[in-house]
């Protein structure tokens, strides 16, 4: 069996009592690097780690399908849900493809996105879009048509991947449109390192939102036009009569 | 202090090591009558609970505040991630408009929508949205708007509170419009009771989705138009070269 875990979003304690279980009885445990240090803790010196860099995915899963293939119970980790923008879908896509007789299993974790609001506040209490800036898999044409239906049609808005060194273009269309469309007053939360050491959060306005602040460790949530900020905390109201 | 705690889809296997042991320390635990009993061996004699029914929401949070207030930890709590058409929200939203000085923290939990995603395979690993159906809250017409936008935008769509015995023609409306807009093949996951007795898992397309089939219980997902189904798995492809 080759499990497909998400570890959540950093720290152990934001890991499902599930992933914990499975984590400690497998044989192989397959990882990008960053992420096999966060479950450090778990792992015994009886099970087999296997590593590699970032975008070496198809490497991981090559391996961990091998390791399973071979008899070994093995894991596959993603930081937050392995299902959001992790290793659930490649795993999935290559077993399928090259047909593989292999049983997989996703064990669901919480995901950064779910992690950056409660940091935050609620900010995701009403119907939100979970965003991608990165254009190494999407053509940007697309990833623009999502922002432009996001801020039209007044979705609270989470940004992975929302800017890094080489790319920073992405952000810069995505405030300039929303500010377009929303007030520049409507609040923005951003959230650095969620849940691991160094956890930064900054909660600030569309037209003040720090552009050069972010970076591929931050997640951005965008508020609706009914989102408020009080006490420190990013609201999106749902309509209760309170 | 006051806890809103997200116990996750269902079964405690899914619940986060933090929210465990909150829960196990807190004096007061107040929520819904369905989401106290699925933490009942989680409970010790020793805490009080407090419950009300469905749509009681406000009379939850006040005696919430009550508790936190006279002293007692407290800890309250929702299904799937409390800041996901949950609880946090709306405890935020009363702490402010009333000026309540007291301390709230958020602790996340895997959101039904990831739990149902990782029943169903991989259908959420490109740009998502989630979409509660429900007209209480919210008006329809605002529920139309962002419905359209999720169509046209190729969003993979998450639709919560899908359709109930009362409220029909949200669903019909969302089915006939994503057939406007996506082919009829367009693969659809429906998981019922994710992660409790009685999990039914249903995959079908646009065409055939079976809106009787439908309830509260239900959550439904919407593949993208590069969706599809291989060996029972629903899968949402990322451009990963594999």
């Amino acid at each position: 069996m080759l499990y497909i875990i998400g570890i959540g979003p950093g720290s152990n304690q934001k890991m499902t009592i599930e992933a914990n279980n499975i984590l400690q009885k497998v044989d192989v445990i397959v990882g990008y690097k960053t992420y096999l240090k966060l479950i450090k803790d778990i792992i015994s010196q009886n099970q087999i780690t296997y590593t590699s860099g970032m975008r070496e995915e198809k490497d991981r899963i090559e391996k961990a399908i091998e390791y399973t293939a071979a008899g070994n119970k093995t894991a596959i980790i993603s930081s937050g849900d392995a299902g959001v923008y992790g290793m659930a879908g490649p795993v999935m896509e290559l077993i399928t493809k090259k047909n593989y007789q292999i049983d997989v299993e996703v064990i669901p974790g919480v995901p950064a996105a779910n992690a950056a609001a409660a940091v935050l506040g609620a900010p995701l209490m009403h119907d939100y879009v979970t965003i991608s800036l990165s254009d190494i898999l999407t053509p940007w044409e697309q990833i623009k048509k999502r922002i432009k239906a996001a801020a039209q049609a007044d979705f609270v808005t989470v940004l992975y991947n929302p800017r890094s060194s080489r790319r920073k273009k992405q952000l810069n269309f995505t405030k300039e449109y929303f500010l377009d469309k929303r007030s520049p007053e409507t609040p923005v939360g951003i959230v650095r390192n969620i849940s691991r050491e160094g956890q930064e959060k900054l909660l600030t306005t569309l037209e003040k939102l720090p552009l050069e602040k972010v970076d591929m460790l931050s997640t951005v949530i965008i508020g609706n036009s009914q989102s408020y900020i009080s006490e420190g905390k990013l609201i999106t109201p749902r309509g209760y009569n309170l």
